[in-house]
C-alpha cells in the first residue's frame, strides 16, 4: 500500500501552524488534550490503512450500481467501513456530548476526516453526510427528533443524507417545486423528485434518513418559502418498529469518478403516502440547510485537499524510484540513467503538486480551527471568525477542487504514460478529484457567493479582517530577513486586491449588478492565490522559528522543505494574481451575449 | 446525435484564415481545386457521423481488451470504420501518386483528421499510425519494401504501427535495448519488448507492421546507435504467401480515457525467431523515425484540438437548451428560468473553451499548411517555411493537450453535476484528452524541444521568422482601427519573450544547461500564450475583413464570433504570458533539490 497522506504534515500544522493547543483551554474542549487527540489520529490512521485504502482501487473498479428496483449495490467493504468508523467516533465525533458526541475539535475530528478521503475517498462521504445530517436535527430539531434519529446515525446503522437538487432546477434552489402538505396526523405528506443525493440508498446501512427541502402549500415562492424535512426511509413508529414510508429510489448515477460512493435519484411521494416530519419552522428550511451545507463546503474543500495529497504522494513515490533520462548536463549514454526526481521539469511537478495540496489543507485546517474558534468563544471575537470563516468558505472550496484537479493531473504526467493507465492510482484521483467543483455549488456559483456576498456583508468587513490576519503573518514574517520579501509581495497582492474591487464597485454603484458579478470566477481566483500564498508564508514562518529555535518535532528537511515550497508557490504561482487583476480591470464586458450564434 | 465539430469554422479556416487556395497552383497540388477538396471533406464528415460518431460512447463502455493470448478484442465496429476509411483514401490520402495515395494536401487531409477525431477518437488513431508507417516506408525503404507493405497499409487491411518506448527507458530513447543481429538470410533477428504500442495487435486488420526501433549488434552507445526496422506480424514471403513472424502481443493496456484505442505491450524475438527488414542504412534510425514523430506531434495537437472541440460543441448545445435560475438582476423568483448560456459565467466557460479549441484548430491548420509549402515549395522558401514548421510543432502539440485538458473540464463544469455523470460526453471528452500530453513526448520533452533544440538552432532564427510573422498579422491588423491595439499586445508580448531569452541564456552562457533548461514548461507556456494570441488575431483580421467586405461565405453572426473571442483570449488568456515571464525571470534556482527528504 502506498503513503496517501504525511502525518508529520498533519502534526505540523495542527501544532506549529494553527496551534492546535489553543483550543484545549476553551471550556468546550477542556476534556481533551494534544496527546490523547494525536492518539485519535493516529488511531484514524490504523483504521484507514486496514479499511479503508485496500479498497481504493476496488471500489471504483466495482462501482455503486442500482439493482433496478430500488436498491443500490454498494462493495461489500462498505458495512465494515461504515460499522468500524462509527464505533471510533468518526460519524458523530464532533457532536457534543448531550448528544452523543466526543465534542471534538472539528480540527481533529477533520484530520481523520483528511486521513480517511486521502486513503480512499468513496468512503468519508458517508461519514459527513451522516454527522451534518445529524447536526442540523441537533441545531434545529426537536427533543423527540433527535431521541429518535441521531443515535442511529451516530452508530452507523442509519444513514443521513442531504436532499436539495431537484431534476429540472439544478443549482437554483429557487426553483424546487417538491411540495409537502399539513396531514391530520400532524406530520407532511411530501411529493417530489431529488437527484444527486450522495448515498440516498445503500446496502451498508437499514434506514436513510433524508434532510429534505420542499414548499409547503401556500408558501411564499422562491427561497423564502422553502422548509426542512426529515423524511426517513422507514418510519420509526412509536412503538419502536419501522414502516416502509413512501420514499424510492428511482436509479443510480454512473459517474466519471468517486464511483464506490453512490448518488441516487430519489421518489418521494409516488403513492402519495411519503410521511414527513418538519424540522424547525416553517419556510426557514434554507437558512437552516446553509448550516450544514457551509460545513459540507468547507469538507468539499478539505476532500479535494486529500485526494490532491493522495495522488502527490503516489507520484513523489513514483519520481522516487524511476530511473529515466540523464541530466542535459550528461552526455554520456552510458552513465547509468538518473531517477526521475531529479529532472528539473519533475520537481517542478512535485513541487506544484505540493504547493497546491499542503496549501489546500492548511487552508481547511485554518478553516477548522476559525469554526472551532466560532464555536468555543463568545462575543466580539466570536463575531470576527465568524466573518473570516464565512468569507474563506468558499475560497477553500473553489481553491481546493479546481487546483486539485491541476494538481492530479501533474501526478498523472509525472508517471509519463503509465499514469493514464490503470495500473496506477494516480489517473482514479484525477477521475475523483473532478467533482469537486460540482459538489455543494459549482465554482461560478462559489464565487458568485464570494464576490457578491462575503465580499460586502457588514460593508466589507470580512475582508478586512482578512486583510488584518494576513498582514500579522507579514509582520511575523518580516522578523525574519529570509521572509521579508512574501510579505511585501502579499502586502502588495491585497492592494490590488482592493484596487480590483474598486473598479467593481464602480458597477455595482451604477445599479449594474450582472456587470458588478460577471467574473466573479476570476476575482476568486486572484484572491485564492492571495490566500494559498498566505497559507505558505504561515508555514513558512512557523518552519523557520522551529529551524531557529532547534525544534525537533520534525527533521530539518521538513522544516526546509516548507521554506522551500512556500518560495516556490511565491515564484511559480503567485504572479498569477496580477494577471487575473488585469483581466478585472478591463472595462469591457464581454460576457453578455445576446445572440447565441456567436459562439456557433 | 450531437453537433462535435463546426463545418463553419472548418470552412473559414482553411479558406479565409489560411488561404488553402494558394496551394493549389502549387505543382504537386494543381490537380486539386477548392470544391473538389471541400466535396472530400464533407464527404468524411457524413463518413463520420455516420460509422464514427454513433459509437464514440460504446468504444468506451466496451473497450479494447486483451484476450489473453496474443490478441486484442477490439469494437466490432472498428472493421467498418477502418474499410471505409481506406476505401475514401483517409489512410493513403496524404501520400504521393506514385506510392498510390492521393497527393492530397495536409490542410485538407488533416481537416477530414479533425473531423474523425471530434466524432470518435478511439478511430483516427489507427488511421494516422498506419500512414505514418507508410510515410516512413516510402521516404526510407526501398522499391520492394514500398511494394511489400504501402498498399496493403493503405487498403486498411494491415495495420501500421511505430514501436518506440520499452519499459525500462520510457521516454528515453538513449536507453532503449531492444537488439538486432544480422542473419545468413540478409535479414535481422531482433529481440527485445516494446510497450505503449497503439494500435499494436486487434481484430480489424490482417497484419500488423511494426516500425520498430532497435540497436544492432556493436552499434555505439545512445541515440546514434539506434536503427529502424519493418516488423510484420506475419512475414510476406516471396510467393505471397504469409509465415507468422516471432511477434507476440503480450497484453492490452487499460487506461483512463481513449479506451477503444489499444495500447499493447509487444515482445519480438522470444523465440529467437523474430525477423526484421532494415530501412535505409544502420545506425540513422532515430533521424528517419523524427519525421514520422514530427508529424505525429503535429497530429496530437490536431486530436487534443478536436476532443476540446467536441467537448466544447456538446457543453454549447447543453448551455442553449438548459434552462436555469435567473441573472443576478432578476429578484422575481416568478420569473421564468433563463437558459443557462445567459449566465456571464457559463459564457466566460463556453468563450474559453472556444478560445482554446478553436485556437489550437487554427495552430494545427497554421503547421498543415507550412508542412504543405515545405513538401510544395523549394529553396530558401521552403527552408523558412521548414523552420518556422519545426518551432511552432512542441507549441501546438502542447499547448492543444494542456489547454484541452481544461478546455473538456469547463465543459464538465458548464453541465454542472449532469457533465460528471456517464449519461453526458463530455466527462468521456475530459478522460480521453489527457493521453494528449503524454502521446509522442510529454509535455516536458516538447518544452526542452522547444528551448533546448528549436529557440537556439540556426541562431535563433526560427524564433526571428515566427516573430516576423506575428508581425506581418499584426500590421494587418492595424489597418483597422478596431484591432490596432491588439497587435501593439502582441509586440509587447515577443519583446517580453526576448526579455526572458536574453536572461536565460546568461545561463547557457555560463554552460549552465541543466539551469537554462529548468523552467522550459513555463517558458512554452509564456510563448503558446502569443502564438495563440497570434492565431486569434489572425483569424479576427480574416473576420473583419470579411464583414467590410460583405463577404457571404459565414453569417455576419459568425464573423462577430471570431472577433469577440479574440478580445477574449486577450483579455481573460493572454494577461498570464507575463505571469509566466516574472516566474522565469527569477534568478533562484528552485528545482535542483538534491534531498528527496524536502518533498515529504
Amino acid at each position: 500500500m502506498s503513503r496517501y497522506t504525511s502525518m508529520e504534515l498533519n502534526k505540523f500544522l495542527l501544532q506549529e501552524v494553527h496551534a492546535v493547543n489553543e483550543l484545549f483551554v476553551l471550556p468546550k474542549f477542556a476534556h481533551l488534550n494534544w496527546e490523547e487527540a494525536w492518539m485519535m489520529i493516529e488511531s484514524a490512521k490504523l483504521l484507514a490503512d486496514r479499511d479503508m485504502a485496500p479498497y481504493f482501487k476496488e471500489m471504483d473498479a466495482k462501482p455503486a450500481e442500482y439493482d433496478g428496483n430500488g436498491g443500490v449495490k454498494t462493495h461489500p467493504q462498505l458495512k465494515t467501513i461504515i460499522k468500524h468508523a462509527a464505533e471510533n467516533g468518526w460519524i458523530g465525533g464532533g457532536a457534543k456530548f448531550e448528544h452523543g458526541g466526543m465534542q471534538l475539535p472539528m480540527m481533529i475530528y477533520n484530520t481523520a476526516h483528511h486521513i480517511f478521503m486521502s486513503a480512499n475517498n468513496s468512503c468519508q462521504g458517508y461519514f459527513s453526510l451522516s454527522a451534518g445530517a445529524a447536526a442540523l436535527i441537533t441545531s434545529f430539531g426537536t427533543e423527540e427528533q433527535i431521541k429518535t434519529f441521531v443515535p442511529n446515525i451516530f452508530a452507523g446503522k442509519w444513514q443521513g443524507t442531504m436532499a436539495l437538487t431537484e431534476p429540472q432546477a439544478g443549482s437554483s434552489l429557487t426553483d424546487i417545486t417538491t411540495s409537502a402538505k399539513l396531514a391530520t396526523d400532524g406530520l407532511y405528506r411530501v411529493k417530489g423528485q431529488k437527484i444527486f443525493i450522495s448515498g440516498g440508498q445503500h446496502e451498508a446501512c437499514d434506514n436513510f434518513v433524508h434532510l429534505t427541502l420542499a414548499r409547503i402549500e401556500g408558501a411564499p415562492a422562491g427561497v423564502k418559502g422553502i422548509s426542512l424535512f426529515i423524511i426517513p426511509k422507514f418510519w420509526p413508529e412509536q412503538d419502536g418498529t419501522l414502516t416502509p414510508n413512501d420514499v424510492f429510489c428511482a436509479g443510480d448515477f454512473q459517474k466519471m469518478g468517486q464511483r464506490g460512493y453512490c448518488t441516487t435519484h430519489l421518489v418521494f411521494g409516488d403513492k402519495d403516502s411519503c410521511r414527513a416530519w418538519l424540522v424547525g419552522e416553517p419556510h426557514k428550511g434554507l437558512s437552516y440547510m446553509f448550516q450544514m451545507m457551509n460545513e459540507a463546503r468547507i469538507s468539499v474543500g478539505l476532500d479535494a485537499a486529500s485526494v490532491a495529497m493522495a495522488a502527490y504522494q503516489a507520484s513523489l513515490q513514483y519520481a522516487s524510484e524511476r530511473p529515466q533520462g540523464r541530466l542535459a548536463s550528461e552526455k554520456d549514454p552510458l552513465k547509468a540513467p538518473t531517477l526521475i526526481i531529479n529532472h528539473a521539469d519533475v520537481q517542478r511537478m512535485l513541487l506544484t503538486q505540493k504547493a497546491i495540496a499542503e496549501g489546500s489543507l492548511s487552508l481547511a485546517m485554518e478553516c477548522n480551527r476559525l469554526s472551532d474558534l466560532v464555536h468555543g468563544t463568545e462575543g466580539e471575537e466570536k463575531q470576527k471568525n465568524l466573518l473570516l470563516l464565512e468569507l474563506l468558505t468558499p475560497i477553500v472550496k473553489t481553491y481546493s477542487s479546481e487546483q486539485g484537479s491541476r494538481s492530479a493531473a501533474l501526478a498523472i504526467q509525472t508517471l509519463g504514460g503509465y499514469g493514464f493507465t490503470m495500473d496506477f492510482p494516480v489517473q482514479q484521483h484525477y477521475r475523483d478529484v473532478k467533482i469537486m467543483s460540482l459538489y455543494e455549488g459549482t465554482t461560478g456559483i462559489q464565487s458568485i457567493d464570494l464576490l457578491g456576498r462575503k465580499v460586502v456583508m457588514e460593508e466589507g468587513r470580512a475582508l478586512i479582517i482578512l486583510a488584518e490576519a494576513i498582514q500579522e503573518t507579514s509582520k511575523k514574517a518580516s522578523a525574519h530577513e529570509a521572509l521579508k520579501k512574501y510579505g511585501n509581495d502579499l502586502s502588495q497582492e491585497l492592494t490590488r486586491i482592493k484596487q480590483v474591487l474598486q473598479h467593481l464597485s464602480g458597477f455595482a454603484q451604477q445599479g449594474n449588478v450582472d456587470r458588478y458579478l460577471a467574473d466573479a470566477t476570476v476575482f476568486m481566483e486572484q484572491v485564492s492565490y492571495v490566500v494559498i500564498g498566505w497559507q505558505w508564508l504561515k508555514q513558512a514562518v512557523a518552519a523557520l522559528s522551529a529551524l531557529q529555535l532547534g525544534n525537533t518535532d520534525q527533521t530539518p528537511d521538513f522544516y526546509e522543505g516548507k521554506i522551500h515550497t512556500m518560495k516556490f508557490f511565491f515564484r511559480y504561482e503567485l504572479p498569477h494574481a496580477a494577471a487575473c487583476a488585469k483581466t478585472l480591470m478591463d472595462a469591457e464586458h464581454l460576457t453578455n451575449i445576446k445572440k447565441k450564434e456567436i459562439f456557433g
